[in-house]
């Protein structure tokens, strides 16, 4: 680890895969160090997800060795164990110096990014299935390349994972996947298949076993008829544990556990399953953030970290004064609210720490369940609890929650039974991107009846409306942005929401400014700023429910203001301000709208939400200069004012 | 089999599962046979799932004799396995006879339904995470009750099932599986699982094993020290493959093979999973379409059949003259495009039938995908595909796309990868109800960036519309209706449609109806009679493009044309009609609209599209009356026409 500016001799000279391959093999652990080093020293100034690359040097160089991307496909899992690959495809240096900032690499991997990333991803499980697609693809061509699954362990977890391994054999007889084992997910891995590898990796037999196949390979050349090699051993052995190994079911040739920072296993299992007949799993073990103790000491944390200090592993303080997090806030309240109901019950998958849900899993445990990353299964889990008289409250981002949509409707809102979602990241998540930012949610909610979706204009509104969601018959979804709050001071008692009722912030009689959620700090600053330089009355209305929408109060307003506008940290198309539309036009009411929100474009990462609003012309300035352009031509329409009907 | 009208004698008196259980031993197999008849009379007439119930009578039988319900809880997966225990629970009789049609029982189960539904669903792989929640909750309140899945093997190829049997362990020591082996999901099963449990049933190891379980229980008087007697004889027996089998890898307790027709061996079973103190997997072996002759010789068929003669088997007739139904001519039309370009291929998800794919299937195999019930695993596999320069189409019904909304907007949007969605039953499906139909599709694709969202007018368009998603440099969406089509003929070659362009049928002056595919005919009609009616001029345009609109021609109507009129099958939420709204106040144009499509309901299941529409206002009349008094009061407003700025 080191902070200096020197110059790493070996990772300066790595232009891409080639130079890796012109190492000597002796000069590849100070390649690795040097890797590490620049990880560690860059996530700590940028944040981002430095344990799982830390794990994942010495498979990284030795993939790089043995094969040939782009000719050969690396599909990496979630992609955030793709740093490394940056790093010896040509985005090191400035571009991976800027790593999750505007005008430098991705967090994640993006086809667009590198010829080298065949196919990019930010959401768990999908890299089995697209490397399936990929090898059937070049079976169909008859091309010799390689494509290589890298899967975390947690994939294994997610059902589409679990789709795809149930189709590897029918689709192809050459496929190489590699399960990175390194126990945890983004919190500890769960369920049985996660016991399962641990007992493959602690059993004496498999650990004398793989003892003895290293030894055998070790007698051949490397690369040399190896599928009479492993068959022989194989009827030397008389294994029958491979033979009856889970994967082996599937019809996957089982290989390992290979100690995941020892290049020289790594290389020679590579160059084995290279020359398999058969789809090949090399189950490889990894530690997660090897090389930064703080980081093996709190995998957690260092999953996906935000800044740190390189040398003792703390977090770079907030700034003094900045509020708490609204995944804190949500967090605190559930707990609250659960030690104060049997009945309320927290699901996550995978993200106890990241959805606030730690404080519920450390102080009522009975009423907290990690399900690893399956969010299908925890909404379906959380519909069977709630058939039970329970209330179950599933922690899933807005992004991640695109994965359940169809338990949403069919299981969910068709029953109507009484599930919360609590959608953290609603809105942009700036230094993950596109993969991550939660900008459709309102639109793919709010087609779907019985649904009742809100979002909070602060943290004391956000356990108000969890409060309410509680109460509710049927599903409540309730959205909030990533990151600190506004400050508002939480209330001791939360507050029942009337549903589907609006609240009046402002008034005003020229312009009346309808905000979802987080915009309404926005709109309160552009009201004031509209009457200030345009001398005309705006007023704000925090719209709290986007479904349903307070059609009343819209309404009345709409009969006597000119001009409506409408606020929101989602895509326009089919959004908020589309509600209003429809509700205007079911009402026949012609009050013109302007509608404020996110293009029909996926928003690329950046260093913050500033800089990415305004790219799209979503600036306060912008915002303004909007919305007064459209006052003043409607005034220009119909002098002098009030009566546009 | 039987058409006679005669009272069955025992199956009239089941009033509920107390009466199942008042009968002797020996009445059973009558009962079966009855409940055998029953079910042929009723869906030979009303069409069904005729084959996969047959195949489950004496396992419903069995699992009413040893539970007892509501107490206990059956969760049936998709459900449409679920007649035996209508009939069993109160709702034979006229209820039943009415099977799928307005008044009569549904076609799924539905807690709406009866108490004795304690999940419902028409989507499969729900069931073991459902009931893990009801475990989990039951275990919460440390209530006796014992709840049972009930699983299709087709159920274990869908990535949720997969989920919760990762989780199971973990979730419960209490909870009973049924494995409802039949070898086929809808069509023939695919996938390593099928295969495994294949081997499970023909290896003399496993038959043996079943032999000495069977002999060996016989010895016990039943449900006395079940857990003792069962680790006794795995002491003796000193089982290994029991062990080393793919459920007990999950945790799970692996009974069977069972024969699901044996009522004694099915009740042995299920009394000994009752007293186990770990999750049971009973896997019981049932033949699909038993009792039926033809629905054993054609499994896929008589999945879910349409009427059909029950001595014959054959399909009733339809009625001469019928045009063929949209998916036989996407069928038709897909598999000449495959033969004509090795890089457009099809995959299905267990639906070659339903979704038209079996042409392409028995045409060009090697252009054919069928990756079982697994529409993440599709949807990803087919991006895969597309990187390496395929063309890949999947076809997926409208209800099922919600299960792969995440890898429509993450993997395949995003990576603009060229994918071709061909989405059967958009608007409804009207015997099948609320799970089936496709009322979202288009509010939930239309928020995503680089979609090409399309509906035709008729089959003639739907293959032009193939063509050009074909040629598409990113994802298209096609959505038509379940089927017959039009009858337009379709030409020999095909027409490359320009994105995003409209087409005008017929020009008007005082109303423009935009209508979206399905509803293009209804608009014609519509406008035909509002010109007798009202004297007025009514244009019509096929909309074909909901995403991208045509905003030209739109704008240029809506800024002559005093009424714009916007059709569609799908809810009005997020809809055809919010986009057009959306596009008329981006351009500020106030032209008003009136929006034709499907409120914020779920709608049931009925005898016809007709009668559904009625109910929800939708029948012509109803559209008429409403157009028309828009107009009228349009017209009050503004004397004479044209100018309502």
């Amino acid at each position: 680890m080191s902070n200096s500016a020197s110059v790493p001799t070996l990772l300066s000279r790595i232009a891409g895969p080639a130079d890796v391959k012109a190492l000597a093999p002796e000069q590849l652990p100070q390649l690795a160090q040097e890797i590490r080093d620049e990880l560690i020293e860059v996530t700590s100034r940028n944040g981002g997800h430095v344990g799982p690359n830390l794990g994942v040097v010495e498979l990284t160089i030795a993939l790089h060795r043995v094969f040939n991307t782009p000719d050969d496909q690396f599909v990496f899992d979630v992609a955030h164990q793709g740093y490394v690959h940056k790093l010896l495809t040509g985005r090191g240096g400035d571009f991976f110096a800027k790593l999750r900032k505007t005008g430098g690499a991705s967090g994640f991997l993006y086809r667009s990014e590198s010829p080298h990333d065949a196919f990019g991803a930010g959401h768990a499980g999908t890299a089995l299935s697209a490397a399936l697609g990929m090898a059937t693809a070049r079976d169909l061509r008859n091309s010799p390349e390689h494509v290589i699954a890298v899967c975390g362990d947690a994939a294994f977890t997610c059902g589409v994972t679990l789709e795809a391994l149930n189709n590897v054999v029918a689709s192809t007889k050459r496929l190489i996947v590699i399960l990175n084992d390194n126990e945890w997910s983004i919190a500890k891995n769960v369920g049985a298949i996660a016991s399962y590898l641990n007992k493959l990796s602690t059993n004496p037999t498999y650990n004398k076993m793989h003892h003895d196949v290293e030894s055998f390979f070790k007698s051949f050349p490397a690369g040399v008829e190896m599928n009479r090699v492993y068959n022989k051993w194989k009827r030397e052995t008389k294994d029958f544990f491979v033979e009856s190994s889970l994967f082996e079911k599937f019809g996957l040739r089982y290989l390992g556990p290979v100690d995941g920072h020892n290049l020289d296993a790594l290389v020679k299992n590579l160059e084995f399953a290279k020359h398999c007949d058969v789809p090949v799993l090399i189950h490889v073990q990894t530690k997660k953030g090897k090389g930064l103790d703080a980081a093996l000491a709190h995998p957690e944390k260092f999953h996906g970290a935000s800044p740190f200090d390189p040398e003792t592993g703390e977090s770079v303080k907030a700034i003094p004064g900045t509020p708490p997090n609204y995944q804190d806030v949500f967090g605190s309240a559930l707990s609250r609210f659960a030690r104060a109901n049997p009945k309320v019950l927290g699901i996550t998958g995978a993200m106890p720490s990241g959805t606030g849900l730690s404080q519920l899993a450390r102080e009522v445990p009975a009423q907290f369940f990690d399900v690893g990353i399956a969010e299908e299964h925890a909404v379906l889990f959380a519909a069977g609890l709630a058939t039970k008289g329970f209330r179950p409250v599933c922690a899933i981002y807005s992004t991640f929650l695109q994965r359940a949509y169809d338990m949403v409707i069919h299981d969910v809102a068709l029953q109507n039974l009484p599930v919360t979602f609590c959608m953290d990241r609603a809105g942009l998540s700036p230094n993950d991107g596109p993969t991550h930012h939660g900008l459709f949610d309102v639109s793919y909610l709010r087609c779907v009846p019985n649904a009742t979706v809100m979002q909070p204009k602060d943290e004391d509104e956000l356990v108000d409306m969890l409060h309410t969601s509680l109460h509710l018959p049927g599903p409540g979804f309730i959205r909030y942005p990533r990151g600190a709050g506004t400050g508002a001071p939480v209330k001791h008692e939360p507050a029942l929401i009337p549903v589907g009722h609006a609240e009046t912030l402002k008034v005003g009689t020229n312009i009346i400014i309808w905000a979802l959620g987080s915009m309404v700090p926005d709109a309160l600053k552009l009201a004031q700023r509209l009457e200030r330089e345009e001398h005309i009355s705006v007023g704000v209305v925090n719209a709290r429910f986007v479904k349903p929408l307070d059609r009343t109060l819209l309404l009345s307003q709409a009969a006597v203001v000119p001009l409506i506008v409408t606020m929101e940290d989602n895509v326009l198309a089919g959004g908020f301000g589309s509600a209003v539309l429809e509700a205007l036009q079911e009402a026949h009411c012609p009050t013109p709208v302007e509608r404020i929100g996110w293009p029909d474009k996926f928003v690329e990462h950046g260093s913050s939400v500033e800089i990415l609003r305004a790219n799209y012309g979503l600036a306060p300035d912008d915002i303004f200069a909007r919305v007064s352009a459209r006052w003043r031509s409607l005034q220009s329409d119909h002098q002098p004012t009030a009566d546009v009907r």
